[in-house]
């Protein structure tokens, strides 16, 4: 069975102090920290394509691993809606040829936002089950720099740039369970990117989001005979503390399970989940992860993740 | 196992005569039909969007399959790199709610061209298969009257706009046997947009393809334990007359099995396929079919697929 084997990542070291982003818009620390959830917003350098963020990501996989040859990849996945080129191009074909990949890797790229990732490890574990291949790349790189208006209040405090690289493969350490999707286009007007800037109506996907996310992880639990004693941590979308904190509450089971980690990334879109993971599950004890990824689209997934 | 159950297509009724086009740039019908292959380009009205042909497509299968309900659809997956949004939302949020499929649906786009096809039914039947999902869209849309310059000799004789739909699920009279993919992104500015405009180095593209997909086929044959003999058609990507004439040729095994037919349809990128498959293979004795698609990227990917 094809499953998680490990997980890297690539945030930039540079980037914007959030609490003098916060004082232009008369936002106080006590806003900063406890509603948007972030000092910090890395960014990438402007000469970086997404790409570059992929390399990065992805060579920091390889040197965690040595004992994966990158001529043994043979399938790459890239996550994003905003990629190297204006549609063609797709990015993974750049990022093969950055990462001197083989040429008989299939490569594609997946377009979704906030709940990429749920939906690649699937999307990738199912390619690759069914045309038998054996390493995989799923890389997640979203840099919302490229399109936040720095003047706009709704989103300039929110976004960090970021990107993550999973390797999936046999004798993984993590297997995939139950999972359950969603996806609602009356809502796609709510995030959408115009003449090249994006907007969001904060209010419209934080209410989409309660109203969905602890409904959704219940359901799931429910399918899989679970409860959320049986789940040692809830690794939902960093979209804002404001956010996790809420769906935590309205979930109403054991909120301390939730974890929250984004004071020095911001909201990095499909890079979110795969950050939490690198950081705090691979080291824990823990035996079961429930994860949640939701936005863009507006799209939506939950899932079960296991040790084996 | 998930297979092809059903295709059917949305090709525009409006469009280019394409040898008033030809006389333009100084080339006789002989060129247009030998070597462009196509005497009409389909063109889609500037009004309507790519999640429209989408939308028509499907709604075509539906037409056909009246035991398949729309409220049983449980994953859409739309092919296109030339979407209705810039970068984001994907379209298939967009096609879910103009279709009035139910939110549990998982909807996701993939990003690549000629060779979507081909790496869309493994994608799909594999996310299907991950994560227990039972009826599948797989939609083919990538207009590019969008994005190609009128004025270029080089790129507008050649493609048309189309859209197909496959429904894919259990007890398909079609199954996806043995699948090979490649990439090689060093050739990525072959194919690509650039301020809106689509350009392509059209003899790097033919040679990349000559050199590529009579090989690849060759291989995949042989790791499948089969020879020409056993394939009842090649249904290739249908780049351009000359091109699919010449892979014919240079495979050197029965020229005779490679289907051609653009002639009223010109380019139509991911659509090109499931175009040649609705219309050649299901009313057939076929019992194997060969299909290889290539193109932006580079991509390529070559399979067989049977009856059960």
């Amino acid at each position: 069975m094809i499953g998680i084997k490990s997980i890297a990542s690539y945030v930039p070291a540079s980037g914007l102090d959030n609490y003098a982003q916060g004082a232009k818009f008369e936002k106080d620390e006590e806003f900063i920290l406890g509603k948007i959830g972030s000092a910090f917003l890395p960014r990438k350098d402007p000469a970086q394509e997404t790409s570059d963020l992929c390399v990065e990501a992805a060579n920091a996989l390889f040197a965690n691993n040595p004992q994966l040859d990158r001529q043994s990849i043979d399938v790459l996945i890239v996550v994003t809606q905003n990629g190297d080129e204006e549609g063609l191009p797709h990015t993974s074909a750049i990022v093969q040829d950055k990462l001197g990949l083989s040429t008989n890797v299939a490569a594609f790229d997946i377009s979704l936002g906030c709940s990429g990732y749920v939906y690649g490890i699937y999307a990738i574990k199912g390619f690759m089950e069914a045309a038998g291949l054996k390493n995989g790349l799923l890389i997640t790189a979203d840099p919302y720099s490229k399109i936040v208006d720095p003047e706009d209040r709704n989103t300039t405090m929110l976004f960090g740039d970021a990107a993550t690289a999973t390797w999936m493969g046999e004798d993984a350490t993590w297997q995939l369970g139950k999972a359950k999707f969603g996806t609602d286009g009356s809502g796609a007007p709510h995030l959408k990117v115009t003449d090249g800037v994006f907007y969001m109506n904060g209010r419209q996907v934080f209410n989409f989001a309660l109203l969905k996310v602890p409904a959704h992880l219940h359901e799931l639990l429910n399918e899989s005979g679970l409860t959320s004693q049986d789940v040692d941590a809830f690794c939902i979308h960093q979209g804002s503390a404001a956010i996790v904190d809420a769906v935590a509450r309205r979930f109403e089971g054991e909120p301390e399970k939730f974890i929250k980690d984004m004071v020095e990334t911001g909201n990095t879109v499909s890079s979110s989940i795969p950050l939490l993971l690198e950081k705090h599950m691979f080291d824990s004890n823990w035996k079961r992860v429930a994860i949640s990824g939701f936005g863009v689209g507006l799209s939506w997934g939950s899932a079960i993740i296991h040790r084996p």
